[in-house]
């Protein structure tokens, strides 16, 4: 009888709110040390997005925000508030939908996502929005080279956003953030167990990162902005690694037509 | 300094291929024991969709398999083996898209993807595919009942499959069949940590699950079709559960017309 090895989830609790300025990489390794987990190579840390744009004073008063024409106009369409619509369009690539049901975009990074990933949950004051880090990849990059810093440890960073996705209900964890690990695990070219080449299988294993951290974190008022994810096997940690892997153009994408 | 409780991931690895007839519950508690995980109440059984089909003898030869007018149809359009088209189309509730990029259908019990989840590797013999579960909710409730008469232990079992998806690279695994667990977990109507009511918050947990699941038992030639995950703390038991919660209708999908 062994005991083979296992993949740990562990939450990162009692990190006090998160302000502008914070130094997140420190919270984060305070927390680990308090918790009894303490970093070590090879683990994959994941933020909660929500965490990383507040200590980047990623927040916005929507009642101060003057909108421009375009926002107008799709706030009347959407029913949202010009202010927010405002500033979703800032950070968007392109208008995706805007209709009563939903304002969707492609982001600057390359999310399609409802309002832009513009959110109000746990951010304090009742116009008071958090945005998308600006560059979540670099993000990424600061807490890795913050973590390294204070513990000598090298480890991967993912900064995950809460996602509704078609033709599924609910939302899960997606990555929009990376550091230090290959988003991708790619079997295409290698062979199955009857020696036959697997053509498509390119599993992003970012993102199941992302929804492994979530079933820790929560979404409420857990206050666990953070896991460790700790015994990885098949990821591959490299320095170069960049979110836009996950991305899929107009153009390429399989299910184009499909909705 | 307290050890926080964290959740654990655990590959049941050691198990014999797949053939038709096998008593697949009794397989996985062998391989349980053998690495030393054991059952407990509260565990979540994830098994890959493949092991299921094959013990299912949910495996066709399509070289045998004489298509009908529409599947060769689709099969000239799309390039792909008539008998396959055929099987594909079979287990269909409509062609959402058939093209030489992707044959995309959304399965009878109301999954869209790629080939409706028919699917080559790991399959014996050059023209040999495993077909979904007929009712992977009836076959993940035969692998709880089963696993409750072997062990005693209450657990919630999860069949999952690998996805492509819209607007992002790369596959992740999602559910097709659940028993024993909600595969939601809802906060709407809930507060945040400043008192907003979260309005939209329905988590997947059953897609995350899945994923978790993946990082331990990989695609290729890994041979781990299962994983135990323990330590889950917001997920609900249940008696009565069934996947069909994680379908969305077109007609309510918030990313109609977004590709």
């Amino acid at each position: 009888m062994t005991l083979v090895s296992s993949l740990t989830v562990m939450p990162l609790k009692g990190l006090p709110l998160i302000h502008p300025g914070d130094d997140l990489a420190e919270l984060l390794v305070k927390a680990a040390e308090r918790v009894g987990y303490r970093f070590r190579n090879g683990d994959v840390l994941v933020v909660g997005q929500k965490a990383v744009s507040k200590s980047e004073g990623r927040l916005v008063d929507v009642g101060n925000i003057r909108p421009r024409k375009r926002a107008e106009e799709i706030a009347r369409r959407t029913g949202k508030h010009p202010g927010f619509v405002e500033v979703v369009l800032r950070d968007a690539k392109m208008v995706v939908k805007a209709h009563e049901e939903a304002l969707i975009v492609r982001t600057k990074q390359g999310w399609v996502c409802l309002n832009g990933g513009v959110d109000k949950s746990n951010v304090q004051g009742p116009v008071n929005y958090a945005l998308l880090p600006e560059n979540a990849d670099a993000s990424a990059r600061r807490l890795r080279s913050g973590i390294k810093r204070l513990t000598g440890q090298n480890i991967g960073v993912i900064i995950c956003d809460t996602h509704s996705r078609p033709f599924r209900r609910g939302q899960v964890e997606e990555t929009i953030g990376i550091a230090g690990l290959n988003p991708m695990v790619d079997y295409r070219g290698k062979r199955d167990l009857f020696g036959y080449e697997l053509l498509f299988k390119n599993v992003a294993v970012a993102d199941e990162l992302a929804s492994a951290a979530e079933l820790v974190m929560g979404q409420g008022r857990e206050m666990v902005p953070a896991a460790i994810i700790r015994g990885l096997k098949r990821v591959r940690f490299q320095e170069r690694a960049k979110s836009l892997d996950l991305v899929v153009d107009e153009a390429e994408d399989l299910f184009r037509g499909t909705l």
